[in-house]
């Protein structure tokens, strides 16, 4: 167990996301691997406070539904997006992006994620502390 | 608003169900209208206590993804499942089925609905009062 998860937690906080490509700590549940038309599998992402994901795209998209937390979601070229709990995010195919936490605040979110051919997404180089830090924080 | 809405909830309340397919007080927001891929919508639906929707089917399944409260997932020729925040139900396509509320709380899930050929569901009759009283609640 994490030293910050608590009892308002929706989902189970699930395995430690992969060093490869988050920075920081991240914890992972899978709810549904795959559902019964193949389409896309649905988790459950906990970001520790400064903990994103690399840069990354994914081949037939992805839905973010934020459940708790402060966190931002950018697009490569576009300022970085402010997220909070109630707020979804269509990210469309093939558009590099990260997702992650603010500096204060922890971030979760559930994730439904299109499969193509098998792929969910293809991971790119880590969002510098440089990039990071000069978030604005509101 | 609902009197019993509190600022707990995640997603923004939405409209009122229709009276045709559910009995009592239900509130559905649609998040996601239809992904990119045209598979699946998604929405978030609260049922006031004692409140169910209909007998229905899904041409393609869905899947519940509780949020807040208690309720039941009941397919046809079973036993009532208790549910409540945390728990994940995975709808087979074409199984006769209703969810709704337990008896003295409200319950909120967040549904993602497989598309066939633009249907969603099949809607049947009533789950009768007498049904639904004799409902164990626990």
């Amino acid at each position: 167990m994490s030293a910050t998860a608590t009892t308002t937690d929706i989902f189970p906080q699930g395995d430690k996301g992969p060093a490869d490509y988050f920075t920081g700590t991240a914890w992972i549940k899978i709810l549904v691997p795959k559902d019964e038309t193949g389409s896309y599998s649905v988790g459950n992402v906990v970001f520790e406070p400064k903990t994103r994901n690399n840069w990354h795209t994914h081949p037939a998209g992805q839905i973010l539904l934020i459940t708790e937390g402060k966190g931002y979601y950018q697009e490569r070229g576009q300022s970085a997006r402010l997220l909070s709990k109630g707020d979804v995010v269509v990210i469309p195919s093939n558009v590099e992006h990260w997702h992650g936490a603010a500096k204060d605040s922890r971030f979760v979110h559930v994730v439904i994620t299109n499969l193509k051919d098998g792929s969910a997404a293809t991971w790119l180089e880590p969002v510098t502390d440089q990039d990071y830090d000069a978030l604005p924080t509101r």
